[in-house]
């Protein structure tokens, strides 16, 4: 990279930095980058049709030789949701835990991709030498199995990611590698990348043991069935409704296509152990008493088209509530999502079920550790240089105090945007410039073909809809042939404002014909000016709104 | 009203129930109304450029006759926004607190409705006796002084109103009145309506007081200047801020409209208390030491006009963000802000400020009672029937369960709708069908004349845009003159796809002249239908989105 002298490590993201989501960091050392996950974004406003957003890859397209690998910390699609684009604009190794590469796989069955794809699974032992550059894992807790830190040595020094983490102590699954953190920071480590996201939160992460223990406290009181919602991908959480389901002597139904995918990997991998019989078909799902029926589903985010939306709703084919059933969100909604888990409970209340979610008991907690277990972090790892990664800017900038509390030099903390490079020696950093980087949308099949102008475009249309201004003009003859015809979309109700399209329209044919009847030649844009100056402010005058404004002259040749 | 016997009161609400605003309650009897509250609500999606939401006021309208007044609890939006609407439909006159007057009044003058309008003020010993129906008030806590519970006196029994409530035993103001609830509810209550909206939040509200501890506690450490953002309408809050600048010797500038109103008419009405030259003009605000400076501002929920946005993102006329600035969120966001709350506060952030949110420190606190206030509420007031208002269905419901387990009979608790008629005697209580309700919407000086097609529309455009197609055609001699053209808007870069819309073009032309040469006349319709089932389904396969199809037929006589 011409941004690093020849000794300099390079270290960047793509995504992740100054965000929640479309996770994607790379570790540079002179003919050498390992790339460090590759996550999605969901997009801030449903409304403008984005399916998700994705990191602009180009750098690494550009330097796809210098590529080792991609690394994988764990499953979430915040971390894997990339894979199918990246691998569409380059063909790069990826290695990650089997439960990771599993549900890559389906994605890539999807994008048919997986047939050149090279997968290869790890463990906490595996170990990977480059040229230059090694790398390394440790385990850690977060809310799914096969969560890794990952240490790339470089001739400089150690650099150490932490991927997602918490400090579970009494976790569900494998207890993290305390000790291997612990002497990584003892032999000392150069730098360390550190998730930010729960930097706000003061104290420490409630263990997922404790909410199975909450969870399994509603199933003893419940009369009817059980409607469990939660994230497919958290297989801990989806363990402990079924243990509990078992302790209770319930058959469990599956809905929803994610949760089932993961189960059924979950179940492969071991992480879900339940006896072959407690799982019955939807299409049983009537012949089981009430009090015997857990149903586990997707939809915990309110998500219009998953399974828990389309029961609240009345729309499932299969299932619709009825007296006693009781519905446990196992989740919290992500800031985008909360009107739409609202409207999922009332609907729910309103079927006359009783809803259980996350802000009336504790049956739910971050898969992120709390202020007090990223110090823990910072204490075990004792980085000479830190990089707060995975959160907005106000985490980050949180988070790098509290580096700072825990012993790290104040110039010696880097908050950083997506593109921006470190460049470290082993006793020198500074911040060397931007790489490209970026938001891709991704809507439909399209991926890149939509930007900023058509997001504005869409916005405009959203807020004050749109006015089509269409005449047929006879350039030669300078003739108004027909028009000015007006249609308006998202603007006012037509019926309410035949009035104001008429005396709108009897404004235009004047200016049309003023512009044609003029001395000096007419052309078109002189046209669509004059309608769009004529139109704008008297539509603002009587609506006091704007919309987008579209005349459009139709050359007729007679 | 046709659903009422000849005894019978009529409970119903135009806005309110199911719902968190546009509070709009009534009580009927015989020949007699009395309207308590006028409020609007804010729409749940921005992006479609609803300005607010309010009532559909046709009952009212139709039974102007009968309305004895509007009686106002307290000066919220979600109370009083309404106001200059109502009045446009029917002149009543208005009674409410000194302060809320004053908020309406400057409404009232925005809409040139003032001088038509009766204002009457209230207090707590105000009594108003109409024919049947007589009108008490009494004091309750709330996020803004002169807040009133409303009892409506009917020949059948006593309606207890409580408009929003908490039950704050350390307030800033002036205490709650539970001598005259007790009271009340001693001498025998049919029927109360109480505030739902925290029947979710275990326990007891935080006290005003104790905020105004902790908002000193920051000031005390603050070194550069303080700018502190709240609800314009919390005096309460905006006085401690200013009680704490007095305190350690800081001069207040304000920022922002809505702020400086409140300030004003709260300092006329003796709720705010502030040596005069403590406020300094605007343009003084680089001549004060930075820490003898508070700035007062609007801006709390990153609404983008107001003050704090604009400094937060530079774009303020008179101030910027500067080393050891500490900017105080003293609130919380409502649902459908977090994501602008968090931009701004990310903004903030980067310009260098040091930024105190509510999520960081107890600097904000609901002024609704939680569940233990609810149940207090119940106790105190003991009524026959319970109905819950102001809020959503699942806080209503809960809300109904609180009362059952204080001691009203399950089956005289009514989780209505808006517009649902609840018919009252002095010992019967039956749900009596609905009157006409909805949402009117506003946007910009329109009012409802965007309604549910334009929404869609909206939606629609915002999702996948919209393509248009015109095309000039001579009916008479079956001749396509000029065209297909197209243009798209929010559909996709136009550069990108040159070679879609060119071949769409070749598509739609032959369509168009297949159509023109058929044997059977060809009419308008026949045209853009063959256009939009040509077009369509290409689009969708070549981009896998539904865009607005607009053909346009030009009749052109030559």
């Amino acid at each position: 990279m011409n941004l690093l002298q020849k000794n300099e490590v390079g270290v960047f993201a793509l995504g992740g930095m100054g965000e929640i989501g479309k996770n994607t960091y790379a570790i540079e050392y002179q003919d050498e980058i390992v790339v460090i996950d590759a996550g999605i974004k969901f997009p801030e406003d449903e409304l403008l049709g984005i399916d998700y957003v994705i990191p602009d890859y180009s750098y690494l397209v550009e330097n796809k030789d210098k590529i080792k690998g991609l690394f994988i910390t764990h499953g979430h699609e915040d971390h894997i949701g990339g894979v199918p684009f990246l691998l569409k604009q380059l063909n790069i190794p990826i290695y990650g835990g089997p439960l990771a590469l599993g549900l890559i796989r389906n994605k890539l069955e999807e994008h048919h991709l997986l047939r050149t794809a090279s997968l290869n699974p790890i463990n906490e032992d595996s170990f990977f030498e480059f040229n230059h550059l090694k790398v390394s894992f440790y385990l850690t807790t977060h809310s799914i199995p096969e969560a890794y830190g990952v240490v790339v040595e470089t001739p400089e020094g150690k650099i150490v990611h932490t991927g997602d983490f918490k400090f579970d102590f009494t976790p569900v699954g494998a207890p993290a590698n305390i000790a291997r953190m612990a002497a990584l920071g003892d032999a000392g480590v150069l730098c360390l990348l550190s998730d930010s996201t729960n930097a706000e939160v003061p104290n420490f992460t409630i263990s997922e043991r404790e909410v199975g223990q909450n969870v399994e406290q509603i199933f003893r009181k419940c009369t009817g069935r059980i409607i469990f919602a939660t994230f497919a991908s958290n297989i801990y959480r989806v363990q402990q409704a079924i243990e509990a389901a078992v302790k209770f002597d319930r058959k469990i139904v599956i809905f929803g296509r994610s949760m089932e995918n993961n189960i059924k990997i979950g179940t492969e991998l071991g992480y879900i152990k339940v006896p072959p019989e407690t799982f019955v078909e939807a299409n049983k799902i009537n012949s089981i008493p009430k009090h015997k029926l857990l149903i586990l589903c997707t939809g915990s985010q309110g998500e219009p088209m998953a399974a828990l939306s389309r029961i609240s709703n009345g729309t499932h084919r299969q299932i619709s509530i009825i007296p006693e059933d009781t519905v446990i969100f196992s989740s919290s909604p992500i800031p985008g999502n909360t009107r739409s888990v609202n409207r999922t409970i009332n609907a729910l209340y309103k079927a006359g079920a009783d809803v259980i979610h996350g802000k009336l008991s504790n049956i739910h907690t971050s898969g992120h550790g709390s202020q007090e277990e990223q110090k823990l972090m910072l204490r075990l790892i004792k980085p000479k240089y830190f990089m707060p990664i995975h959160g907005e800017y106000r985490m980050q900038s949180l988070h790098g105090k509290l580096g700072v509390d825990c012993g790290v030099q104040p110039d010696n903390v880097f908050i950083h945007e997506n593109g921006e490079v470190l460049a470290l020696t082993r006793d020198s950093a500074r911040t060397a410039g931007k790489i490209q980087s970026g938001d891709i949308l991704v809507d439909g099949s399209g991926i890149g073909d939509i930007g900023n102008v058509v997001i504005k475009d869409r916005k405009m249309l959203s807020e004050d809809g749109l006015v089509i201004v269409v005449v047929s003009v006879d350039f030669e003859t300078k003739q108004l042939l027909a028009g000015p015809d007006i249609i308006s979309r998202g603007f006012v109700y037509m019926r309410e404002s035949g009035h104001l399209i008429y005396d709108a329209q009897r404004r235009l044919k004047r200016v049309v014909i003023e512009k044609l009847n003029q001395d000096e030649p007419v052309e078109w844009h002189h046209i669509k000016n004059a309608i769009a100056e004529e139109l704008s402010p008297y539509l603002y005058e009587k609506t006091e709104r704007k919309p987008m404004i579209l005349p459009m002259i139709m050359d007729v040749k007679q």
